[in-house]
C-alpha cells in the first residue's frame, strides 16, 4: 500500500516534467531554431563587401523614381522588417494590393511574395524596384543612377571582382539579397526552448505551443520559419470574410490554375507580434483576432478564449533578437544622377 | 648684393607660408570649428534616456497620420540629415513649398526654418508633426498613439522624471531636440585647418577659402555653421530668377513687415556638398551653379570658372564626420494604437 502511494505520488510529481519533455520532443520534430549565422545562398557567395553594398542599396531612396522610397520604407528594419500599413503605399501614394511581408528571416522561406512567385530574395528584390505602384523605376534609370555615383561603381567592382560590367541589375539584387540574408532574428524564447532549455517557456506559453500543435496549426506553420515553406489554400474549412479576402485569388493570378485559387504562401510566424496588421490583405490588426480567424477557417475550430490567449502568448515567444543595423552613409549624387521624378 | 639676393629668395620661399598663416588668422576671426560634443540646450538637459527616446521618435512613422512618414523621411540621417527632393514630399504625396533643411548641426543655428520662425529645435520639431502637407497629425492623435504603447510611456517617465504627466507634446519635442543635438559633424578638413593644421587644406581649397572671403561670402556665412546665424535678403544686388524665388516672400509671410520681403535664414554650408538641391526652393542641383548664382545676386560678382571651382573645392572641405546611428527597434503597436490613416 505504502509502495503504491509512493508510485502514485512519484507519477503526479513527474507528470509535468515528462509532459514538458514530451512537448519538447514533439516541437523538435516540427520546428527548427534560427541559426546564429546567415545560411549560404545559391549562386551568391556572401562577402563583407556585398553586405555593405546591399545595405546601402536597401536604404537608398534613389532606387525609386521619386528618390523618396527605399526598400526600408516598406521593409523597415526598425519595425521588424515590415511596415504598419494594411497594404504597401508606394509611388505617388498609390496603394498596393497586398500586405508588405517582413524581410527578417525571409532567407529561410522556400519562396518569396504572398503567391510564391519568386524563388530567391535576389529575384524578389527586382519586383518592387520596377513595379509602377511601388518604387516605379526602370532598369535604364537605375543603372544611370548607380553609374553616376563613383562610390557605387567602386563598390560594385569590389563586390563582384570577376565581372567585366559589375554594375547591373542582377548584381544589385544579389547585393541586396546578401544584406537581407543577415536580417535574421535568432535566440527567441522559443529558440532557446527548442535548443533544450525547457524553462525558456512558461506554463501559459507551453500550453499555447501545445494548443498550436493540437489544433494542427503546425501542419503548415513549421520548420525554421514556422511557415514560409508551403503554399496553402486560405479558407480550407470555410472562406474568410470578403473583407479579408479582398478579391485576391492569390497564386491563381500567377498560374491560372483553378487549384491555385485562394492559395497563398504560409507566412512566417517569426516576430509575428511585431508585424501587425495580418493576412495578405492586412485587414486584421489584433493578433488574437488573427489566431481565432485562422483556427476557424483553416481547421474549423472555435478557439476558447483560454486557448486563444495561450496561443498568442506562445506566438510572442517567437520574437527574436532584432538585428542591430548602423545606418549607411550614402554617397552624394552628382550632376549626372537622374533627379527625383514625383510624377505618376 | 649677395645679401639682397638672399633676402629676396627668403621672402619668395616664405610668402606661401606667411600667406597661409595670414589666411588661417583671418579664417579664425570669421569661423569656428564644430565642437566634439553637443552643446547644452536651453531648458532641456540632455540625458542618455532623452537621446534614446528622441531617436526612437525621430525614426517612428507613427508620429504621422499615415504611420508612414517619420522625421527621418525628410531629414534622412543617411543623406546628411536632409532628403533629395526640391521641396518636401509629405502626407498623400503633397508637395511642401520649401527645401528640407538638414538637421545636422542645426543645433548651432540661432533660429530654425527658412524664415527663422522657430527659436529652438524643440519648437521646430512640432511644425512638421501638425502641418497638413507634412506629417498631417494632430496633438490628440499623437498623444493617443504614445499612450497606447507601454514602452513609450515608460521611456517618457524615465526621460522626464520630475513630470506628473510626462507624455506630452512639449516633452516629445524636447526628446527629439536632445537627439538632434547629437547630430553634429565635427572634424571636417576645414575644422582641422581652423584648429591650426595648415596642411588640412590643399592649395586649391585654400584659394577657395580666400576667394570665399575676398568676395564677402563670409559676411553672412560665418560662425560655427558658416551660416545659420542671420536672416538676410535673398537678392541683395539683383533678384534671382523667378524659378528660384518660387513666389516665396520668405520671412515676410511671418512678420508682414515689408523689410522682410525675400528675407531668409542664411543656410549652413556645413556638409553642403551632400545636401543638393539648393536654395529655399531646391531648384538648383549643381553646387557650382549655386555658388555662381549666390556671387551674382548677393555681391554682384561674375565668378571666374577658376574661382568657382576653388570655392566649390573649399565647400567640400566642410563635409564633416557623419554621425553613426544605430537604428532603434521600435516598440509594437497595441490594439489601442490609432491605425494608419492615408486619407487626405
Amino acid at each position: 500500500m505504502k509502495k503504491l502511494l509512493f508510485i502514485v505520488l512519484f507519477c503526479l510529481l513527474c507528470a509535468p516534467i515528462l509532459n514538458a519533455q514530451d512537448l519538447l520532443v514533439k516541437a523538435k520534430e516540427r520546428f527548427k531554431p534560427i541559426p546564429a549565422n546567415p545560411p549560404t545562398l545559391e549562386n551568391n557567395r556572401i562577402t563583407k563587401e556585398k553586405i555593405e553594398l546591399g545595405k546601402m542599396l536597401y536604404f537608398d531612396p534613389r532606387l525609386s523614381k521619386s528618390a523618396l522610397i527605399s526598400c526600408n520604407t516598406c521593409h523597415n528594419v526598425s519595425l521588424a522588417g515590415s511596415d504598419l500599413q494594411p497594404t504597401g503605399t508606394g509611388h505617388a501614394w498609390q496603394q498596393g494590393t497586398r500586405n508588405d511581408i517582413t524581410t527578417f528571416n525571409a532567407v529561410f522561406n522556400t519562396s518569396q511574395f504572398w503567391d510564391g512567385r519568386a524563388k530567391t530574395l535576389a529575384e524578389q528584390a527586382k519586383g518592387p524596384l520596377f513595379n509602377p505602384v511601388e518604387m516605379a523605376n526602370n532598369e535604364e534609370r537605375v543603372l544611370k543612377t548607380l553609374n553616376s555615383i563613383p562610390e557605387y561603381v567602386n563598390m560594385f567592382k569590389k563586390s563582384f571582382p570577376g565581372d567585366k560590367n559589375p554594375v547591373n541589375i542582377d548584381n544589385l539584387a544579389k547585393a541586396i539579397e546578401a544584406f537581407e540574408a543577415t536580417l535574421i532574428t535568432p535566440d527567441s524564447k522559443f529558440d532557446r526552448f527548442l535548443k533544450g532549455d525547457s524553462n525558456a517557456l512558461n506554463a501559459v506559453e507551453k500550453a499555447g505551443l501545445q494548443a498550436f500543435m493540437d489544433n494542427g496549426c503546425d501542419a503548415c506553420h513549421k520548420g525554421i520559419n514556422i511557415g514560409g515553406e508551403t503554399l496553402e489554400k486560405f479558407g480550407v474549412v470555410e472562406m474568410p470574410s470578403s473583407e479579408i479576402m479582398n478579391n485576391d485569388f492569390g497564386r491563381y493570378n500567377v498560374t491560372k490554375n483553378d487549384d491555385d485559387k485562394y492559395v497563398f504562401k504560409t507566412p512566417t510566424l517569426r516576430n509575428v507580434a511585431l508585424t501587425a496588421p495580418y493576412f495578405h490583405s492586412g485587414k486584421v490588426y489584433s493578433l488574437a483576432d488573427a489566431v481565432k480567424i485562422m483556427a476557424k477557417v483553416q481547421v474549423g475550430v472555435e478557439l476558447s478564449p483560454k486557448d486563444t490567449d495561450s496561443i498568442v502568448a506562445f506566438l510572442k515567444t517567437l520574437t527574436g533578437v532584432q538585428p542591430e543595423i548602423t545606418l549607411p552613409i550614402l554617397p552624394p549624387s552628382t550632376d549626372e544622377t537622374p533627379q527625383p521624378d514625383l510624377s505618376k
